[in-house]
Parts: structure tokens; C-alpha cells; sequence
């Protein structure tokens, strides 16, 4: 579609790509419309730090949940002039309650250690002495009389040689997700892991851990990596030590909770769809600034950044604002029961769930056919940092997508080298968002959509 | 070189490129181990901090300077075993002394300003009104009658529309270098300008103004963003305002600095030399953590890095750690000069000056034909990070070695969204770099070495 000969144009630095075969010149000034708008105004970061001050603590059953949606329909319905629609969700309802304790009381003094409960942790206060196992995999093969009435710690640290992040995530999140089942079901009293992060801080990173209906949770934390540092070596000097351990949650049933969808009407095709969304719940120890407070941002203003660019939709349009992606994927699957329901069609959905970085690319998932068009458009957003479309994983709440196998499911994939410095933690808040990089990441999917609307078949 | 039809083995999530037609898969197995070695130890960043913290202030004249060369000599022989030179450069001798006074007296209260005087500026107390010009070209329109016995502000921003934020310098920095003269000129009795920086921090930017001979050099100054709108309201107010200004630079005769130059000699071609370099002075606001101290890092963990992994190099490699390029660039002219006397030959140099950031592609410049080379090299260095190699300026060290028209000349291009957050301020320390991030510019650099050693002709 870009084929033949281009002149190129510099304009700021980067290239306007007119063709007398067969390119649209129309495509590379309208992205670059895009771009200046959105590089005047940085109104992504404005927007981020209003969601992250209303609503810091969004899991899909907290308070703050629900500001977030009140907040979220307010910017759709009066700032973009949207139909916005609250899709009812039962969610889990676990809550963290007071803050967790951990104290390491080794050689007559006691060390505070820094820990947060797990997402499905339960309530419990506990001493006793540590077990400690470098993997998960050790732990499986354990003797359960090692374990028993004893506090197990897996100090499965990330990997550090994968480039990605995400790949040393993927690696090492086992440990978290399934462990604590695992050390409950060989008799364990409470289960700690070492943060999903190649951070060297001292923030616990949460995140869900999960008890299958067969197993009786047990209290389940993580510990930053300086006090799983300090557990790991009291562990391997084999001094006698006491950990006190003392979680305050709780899990009552299922409960009341939404998705934000803002719909936006297209000309030609207004019964095919296409999804933009990023999802609204964030665990509660930071304010989910990058996880995923920037995707929703990234979502509502890739329409946002159309609107103001004057553009006309052939498809239909809409941001999705997930809720419970973190501990159920519960928004995910009424959203797509609800439009399955409907008959709708989806040509094409898009999440951003890898934080607010300097973009790199989007990878891509399920319609091999349609994505082959993505590398034609390479070319044009190229000079706006976006160097790959690669096959992948698209987004968590993409998975119940699959089942339309005409849909072209993809994921922003930011640069991940910060990402799970912040992820699930006390630091995951604005100030650690650049407001240029969160900005280009809207216009690069703002262009993106513009370009699926206009040449997916 | 890699053409053909490639075997992918995925490895770590990054691709090792098997090929029956001509590829060597040696290359790709070579550095992944490359890559192995850096981020298991990061040892680019303890060396960062060992640099910034030993000799945070290292303008090429200033005491710390001395600290910083003897760091490297000893890193350079005792670490990496080289054999190191110590090269004498002239360079120029100013001292920012005190720091400088900026009050701002308005209706009567004192608003104290955050400036920092520019590399060049006089000592000098002033007490005067100020005229505001948006830009360094206002300023040159305006009559000598408006300025004269004033203080000249330009109020010259970053524009905000070019992604790379090396073009928005490239924009603005004339009234950074020639603003301050061209308003002595005029009569001015001082000249503040707007900091050269995205960021909406009040951290002033200091950095190089030229003071022609026929000018007499006055106080000059960059303002904090903060500082740069609050002095441009009142100037645009009209209000009665006074400024007070008070700098205590001093400038002596040229003194004696050092280039560092550690070589390790080639096997089958040592008189063929491939220099990697950055530069070891810095400006003293922060403590040059970006600008340039990653870049010496660069250049010295990329031999360390080929050291480690057991290549043995072709020609001779070197990293030249260059005096002065902040303000005089006499280090490069030194360093050339040198190697020219003795008849060397250079078939490659590159140089990390923009920061420690996440890789994204290398600049090159001066010979299209092996330039031509580069692109076969990306499909290797792709899983890393590096997606482009583009024809543009290389470093502003290499400029003589333009003369050598053989010579590739390269510069090390990561991205640029928070480098002029910290360029030439107080925020330029090892805090805000990541070490991931710089780990992996000193691999892809040790990578690019190995492949210009091994396939340039």
C-alpha cells in the first residue's frame, strides 16, 4: 500500500511519505495532525493525574472503584461527547484492610520487613519459623514434613537475562499465582514471595494469588526485594529466627461493580466495531498510574485525539474501560457476553495494559490474514517510535475476543525496561509517568485506529 | 551477510538467527553472551555512581576533573588491564564561583528566581528593568535603543511538536549560545534565557555561551521553567519591576587538562584502530550522570564487556575518554591530532553523548559505503533494542575525524524523551538513570564493535 518510490518530506524531523503509487499522502499529514495536537496539549498526563488523585485505590470492589467510573463517564459524556455506557459486573470482593505486618525477630532483635498481602490472602496472624525454597518448583517437590506449621518463603527472584521484562515476569509469576496454594495444601501456616521486579528497592509488589475452592487460604504476602534479601540470608545462615506475620483481609461475596463503555458512531459500518480499551480497576497499593491507568487514558484519548483532529469514523468507534481485570477478568467476559448478545462484529481491538513508556511497537494475536496489513503501516509510525508489529499476546481482557476469529486483537507494547520497577506497588503513581511518553503512546494508537478504520476490510 | 531464509530459535524471548546462506551463526551466539554478561552483573551503573560520586563537578578545569581522569587511568589498567594514556589538552578556564542571585522586586515583594549563570558568562552585579523577547531573532530585530542599560530576557521554549527531542535543542539553543552576545551588543547589562528542556520543573539549564572577542562578555543566565514564567508575567503585566543579578564567574588563562585513552591491542591488524568514546567533562549544575558520564561508561564497559565474553579484536580498540566538550572541544582536536602525527588509521569511531537511555538505533556519517554494512547488522541487534540505523550527526568529539574519509563515524542514538529533563541540571545524577537501561547501550555497543571489527573491510 506504501510500496513504490516516496518522497520524503522532513517536517519536524520526521518524514511525510508521498507516493505516486498507490499511498494515500492524506494518511502521513493526518498522523502527523494527530501528533501535533496531542504534543501541544498533553492532556494524557493531565488527564492520568486527575484519575490517580480521585481514585487511587480502584479495585473493582473498593470505593474508589466507583469514582473512577463516575469520573471516567463524565469525561466521555461531556468532554467527548460520547454515548457512554456502565455495564453491570459482579466482582470478587477481597479487601486488604489494615496494613500488613511482617517482623523478623532473629539473634534477640527484631527487623521490620516490607510486605503486602496478596489479592486473595487471607486474614491470619502467625509465628513461626521460615522454610525457604529458591523456587516454586522446589517447593512442589518438597516433603510436606518440611513444611508443615511452618511459614514457607519463595525467593524466586526475576531473571535477568530476557531483554523484555514481561518474558522474566511470565517466568517468575508462578511462584506468586500458585504458591501460596501450594505451600497451604503441604500444611504451611502463611506463604511470602520475593516481588515480581528486577527493581532493588524495598516496595512489595501484590498482585493475585489464587486458593482453588480445595485449599483453605492462608495468609499470602510479598516482601520487597531488601527484606527478602534479609529473610534469603537469615534463611541460609540457619540461625534460629521467628517470623510474626499478621494480614487484616477480607472476602465477602461477590459483589456490584462496572465496565465504562464510550461509543462513538461510524458513518459507513456502524454495526462493526472497534475496541480500544485499557481496564480501570488497579490493584491498591500505589494508584495503578502505569497499570492501567495509562491504558484507559491511552484508550479514551485515542477517540479524544480523533475527535479533535476532525475525523469521521467508518466503523464504530468505542473506548472499553475493563473493570476486575486484576483478580477475576470479570469486565472482560460481560463486555464481550453483552455484545455477543447484540450480534456485534469486531474488526479490530486494541488494549494497552504494559504502562505509559516511549512506544516501541504492538503486538499482535488471532487474524494472521489482517495483520499482515499492519506492516504496511509500519512505514507511517515509524517516526513516532513504533518499530515492530509483532505476533503476541494482544491484552488480558482480549482473551474472550478470540472466539470471533475475523478479529484483529492487539497490545501497545511500550518500552517494558521500567515497567515492573512500578507494577502492583507504592511507586506505581504519576510521577513516575512521562508526560511526553504517555502522550505518544495515545497518538501512536490514535493513529493506529485511524489507519485499521480506514483499510481493514 | 544475513540474507537467505533464517532458522529463529527463541531464546530468553529473543531470537538467535540460524542461517544456511552465509550468515555466521556465531555472531548471534556471541552476543547473546554479550548481553548474558551485562545484565547478570550491571556493572555500567556501580561504575556510574563510582564516577559521579568520586568527581560529581568535572568541567575540564575544576578540580574534580582530575578525580574523574584518575578514576578512569585506574578502571582502564587495573580493571581492564589496558595499556592507558593520559593526553595534555589546553583548555579554557572559567569557574561559575558562588553561586548566583536572582530577585525578582515587584509591587514591592522579592520573588527569588532560579537561574544558573552560563558556561562564559562575566561576574557582575546588576539592578535593572527587563525586556522580554519570545525569541533570539525578536531580539536581534530589536533597536539598540529598547535594550540598552537593560537586562534581556528571551523567553525562546522548546517546541513541543518534534518527537525527537534532540530537534527541539537543535531549534532553540542558538539563544542558549549566541543570545547573551548579541544582547551585550545591543547594551545589555545582563541576559537570562529560558532554560533548553521539555521539563515544567524549575531546575535551570546551564550550558556554553559564546562571547565573541569583539564582545565584552556581561552576565548571563538560564531560568528554571517555573522562574522563566513568572519573570515573563510580569514582563508581559507591564508592572514596575526590578531585577537583581549577581554572578561571580571568573575566567583565567587556558590551564592544563587530560584526554583518557585506553588501548587494547588488535591481533591481525593493530595499526587499524576502532575508537568508542564519550566524554569525561560535565557540567557542574548536577553531576553529569547522562551527559556524559554514561557515555564514558559506554565506551569503557564496551571493551570491558568483549574483554569478558573472550574476543580476541582484529584491529586495535580503543575508548577515548575526551576533555573539554562542553565548553571548547579541545579534547577532540588534542586527541586527533596525536593520532594523526603518528599515522593512524581509524576505519570506525563512535561516540555515546545522548544519554543512558533504552536503546533505540545508531546515527551514522561519513562513509556511505561501509554505512552501507550497517543494515545487515540489524537483524542481530534487533532483540535488543536497536531498530534503525539512520545517516545523521555522530558526536560532536568525532568532528575531526571527518577528515579521514574512511572512517565510519557513529553515534549512539537511545531515546531521547527524558534527556533534556536532566541535560546540563541539578537533576543530572545517577538517580534518574536506569540501570537496566544503560546496561544495555553498553552491550549493544560492545555488539556493534564486534560486528564493525569483524565484517568491516
Amino acid at each position: 500500500m506504501w510500496g513504490g518510490k516516496a518522497l520524503l518530506l522532513s517536517l519536524y524531523g520526521t518524514c511525510i511519505f508521498l507516493s505516486a503509487t498507490g499511498q494515500d499522502p492524506a494518511d502521513s499529514i493526518f498522523i502527523r495532525k494527530i501528533f501535533d495536537i496531542a504534543l501541544e496539549n498533553l492532556e494524557s498526563y493531565t488527564w492520568l493525574k486527575e484519575l490517580c488523585s480521585i481514585a487511587p485505590k480502584r479495585l473493582s470492589n473498593y470505593a474508589d472503584y466507583f469514582k473512577a467510573v463516575a469520573w471516567a463517564e463524565e469525561k466521555g459524556l461531556k468532554w467527548m461527547g460520547l454515548t457512554v455506557e456502565r455495564q453491570p459486573v459482579w466482582v470478587p470482593n477481597w479487601y486488604r484492610g489494615n496494613p500488613e505486618v511482617a517482623l523478623l525477630e532473629v539473634s534477640g532483635r527484631t527487623f521490620p520487613l516490607n510486605a503486602a498481602a496478596l489479592g486473595g490472602s487471607a486474614a491470619g496472624h502467625v509465628r513461626a519459623s521460615v522454610v525457604g525454597f529458591a523456587t516454586l518448583e522446589a517447593l512442589e517437590l518438597a516433603p510436606t514434613s518440611l513444611v508443615q506449621g511452618k511459614i514457607v518463603f519463595i525467593n524466586q527472584g526475576f531473571d535477568p537475562h530476557p531483554v523484555e521484562t514481561g518474558t522474566s515476569y511470565g517466568m517468575a509469576v508462578g511462584s506468586r499465582r500458585n504458591g501460596p496454594a501450594v505451600a497451604a495444601r503441604k500444611g504451611a501456616l502463611a506463604c511470602l514471595i520475593r516481588s515480581m521486579t528486577h527493581a532493588r528497592d524495598d516496595y512489595p509488589h501484590t498482585g493475585m494469588t489464587v486458593f482453588p475452592d480445595s485449599v483453605t487460604p492462608i495468609p499470602a504476602l510479598a516482601l520487597g526485594m531488601v527484606s527478602a534479601d534479609t529473610l534469603w540470608a537469615v534463611i541460609k545462615s540457619q540461625k534460629e529466627h521467628t517470623l510474626f506475620i499478621e494480614t487484616f483481609c477480607r472476602q465477602g461475596p461477590d459483589t456490584l461493580s462496572f465496565n465504562v463503555v464510550g461509543e462513538w458512531k461510524g458513518k459507513e459500518k456502524p454495526g462493526e466495531f472497534i475496541v480500544v480499551g485499557g481496564h480501570l480497576d488497579a490493584w491498591d497499593t500505589g494508584s495503578g498510574a502505569h497499570d492501567d491507568g495509562a491504558g484507559c487514558i491511552h484508550a479514551m484519548m485515542a477517540l479524544r485525539l480523533l475527535q479533535k483532529a476532525g475525523y469521521t469514523p467508518r466503523r464504530t468507534l468505542r473506548f472499553v474501560l475493563f473493570a476486575n481485570e486484576e483478580n477475576g477478568l470479570r469486565g472482560a467476559e460481560v463486555y464481550y457476553k453483552l455484545s455477543y448478545q447484540r450480534g456485534e462484529v469486531h474488526v479490530a481491538a486494541l488494549e494497552s495494559d504494559a504502562g505509559g513508556f516511549t512506544p516501541r511497537g504492538f503486538r499482535y494475536e488471532n487474524n494472521p490474514t489482517r495483520a499482515a496489513l499492519l506492516q504496511d503501516f509500519l512505514p507511517l509510525l515509524m517516526p513516532y517510535g513504533i518499530s515492530f508489529f509483532r505476533p503476541g499476546g494482544s491484552g488480558a481482557d482480549l482473551i474472550p475476543f478470540r472466539k470471533e476469529t475475523d478479529c484483529l486483537l492487539l497490545g501497545y507494547s511500550p518500552d517494558s525496561q521500567r515497567y515492573f520497577d512500578h507494577h502492583h506497588a507504592a511507586t506505581d503513581t504519576p510521577e513516575h509517568v512521562h508526560p511526553r511518553e504517555l502522550e505518544l503512546g495515545s497518538a501512536c494508537i490514535a493513529a493506529l485506529i485511524y489507519l485499521l478504520d480506514k483499510y481493514l476490510p
